[in-house]
């Protein structure tokens, strides 16, 4: 296993120790439990957002906290789901009265345990509204799910609520948004190579040199199918045709189009895969207003990409304009 | 080979092809020969500044064409210096009277082709200035180099040279800041893996699995030792020392710091040898002012990481704070 770490048991605390001292300006870590919390939390009169998963997707969650986007995240260990006490103290730290949005991704160990700090929370006085993202499209049910994995719309999910609570929405209204947002938002996900959990030590699973799996979930679980490997075009195509006849995308929508790295994948593949999407999108009579391209929510270091397309009307796309300031998405501030 | 690619001949162009469709609010891309340009651009009265070199770094340089940092950007084949035509014609296509900056990282053909380019240029009557950047500790003399090779310290100076031509500073004074710059920067890397260019088809060497390489270019080229692999705090130590002491950085001084990812790095253990970074620069009296931990600089999908110090005055900081809208960094737009 060749990672840049010490202990494979210390990666989250030296990783969290890293991002306290990089972004002060953004965010306070509290340790055990763990959470990233935006610098100036409580905000009076502001609904809290947070989110919280597994660790090995960075940027997502901890990477979305600041101005505009999450309140909080709380990150477990490297593909593993947080505790509820994290998110217990997560939500009472970002609580100013005005409520907590917990903005959950569809896997057993996330929903229980973000449900337990709901109710932990709200036995205390605090109003907690949750919402699951499933989002995924690739398979019905999966080997950490009842019902679709929650993938990349929760990157834009996160950005579209954090700015509506920003601008002073109310709970309600923020969670009502955020359940629009699930219902747009439509997900897939492709791997060329498998990643290395640090506490395996092993890759999580074999793929051979000529094989790509199409429909793989973030943490490595297995997808739709196996396959030789085929080209960029037609990976977007079996990534994006899935998606679009899904929801379905009709022509003369309007979307937010995200195009993901998994980690190990070179920006450039990402532009060319970017590219057919785009095509592809045009010859659906789909117009894409905004667009993002990059590492978002990964799986370590995997080789591979998702596809997110999120249905925009004016209020999206004005809440996906506001100004965000994070380590991981910024603009505006 | 596993890429998502179509062609491998098509990779660049498909790639500018990606970049155009994503961000016309950003750039435009000019085709034979190839250039990224700022969308407002030529700008009458401001200094232009352009950078390029061969493809495989992304972000840089296409990723930083936007407002507040570079106007144009030009792209070689994968890790092949661009041509003089390209540096020719988007110097012309940058120039709005005031002159036009090269920032040139320093590879022989590199070299080369920016003089020639602005020799072509010059012979119109565009004032071109150019600085070389030779910032990476490792080697003296390289594969591809006579002296030292120029890495992360370019990100730093298109940003600041950047923002400084948006002041409206003159081609003179902007060519002053980035010989500063050059001069106050200093950078090593270190590769756990190789990365493949994709017209090659294979790695470009053999790191065998208990090994990694200190001192590693960014195109793979052999670095001061190979040795069995060790954790992240002493990599960490081995990159940063030769940094301090080569300067030397002082007690007392304040800098930019960058840990850049080399596109194959997980996030989370970049940030794992930024708690480290700040340690050593905390017990050598260093003061960070400001901090950038990502993939900036990378070589495809090499798993490794380099680091970046740069020492900073009132001048710099702010030239850093100032607005930059890029599809690679961007604040404060």
């Amino acid at each position: 296993m060749k990672k840049l770490i010490n202990n494979p048991a210390d990666v989250v605390k030296e990783e969290l120790m890293g991002v306290a001292l990089a972004h002060p300006d953004l965010v306070r870590v509290h340790f055990d439990p763990n959470y990233i919390v935006r610098v100036d939390a409580p905000i009076q009169g502001k609904v809290g957002v947070i989110s919280g998963g597994g660790s090995g997707h960075e940027p997502m969650h901890g990477g979305f906290v600041g101005v505009g986007m999450l309140d909080a995240a709380c990150p477990g260990a490297v593909f593993t789901s947080p505790t509820p006490d994290q998110m217990y103290e997560a939500t009472k730290a970002v609580n100013g009265g005005a409520g907590v949005l917990h903005i959950v991704k569809n896997y057993t160990g996330d929903v229980l345990n973000f449900e337990m700090a709901a109710e932990m929370a709200m036995a205390e006085g605090i109003e907690v509204a949750s919402v699951v993202i499933d989002d995924d499209v690739a398979v019905q049910d999966s080997l950490y799910t009842a019902g679709r994995r929650g993938v990349g719309t929760t990157v834009l999910a996160e950005k579209i609520c954090g700015a509506a609570a920003e601008q002073g929405r109310s709970l309600q209204e923020v969670a009502d948004l955020c359940r629009k947002v699930n219902g747009w938002g439509r997900s897939m996900g492709m791997a060329l190579t498998s990643c290395t959990v640090p506490h395996a030590g092993k890759p999580t699973f074999d793929l051979p040199e000529d094989q790509m799996e199409i429909g793989i979930g973030i943490h490595g679980e297995p997808g739709r199918t196996r396959m030789p490997l085929k080209t960029a075009d037609e990976i977007t195509e079996m990534l994006a045709l899935p998606i679009i006849n899904d929801l379905p995308f009709k022509s003369g929508d309007t979307v937010i189009a995200m195009v993901n790295g998994m980690g190990g994948t070179p920006l450039i593949e990402l532009y060319i895969v970017y590219r057919k999407l785009a095509e592809i999108c045009k010859g659906h009579g789909i117009t894409i207003a905004r667009s993002l391209v990059g590492n978002y929510i990964t799986s370590l270091e995997m080789a591979g990409c998702s596809i997110t397309l999120l249905k925009a009307d004016d209020d999206i796309l004005k809440l996906w304009d506001a100004p965000v300031k994070t380590a991981g998405l910024r603009w505006g501030l």
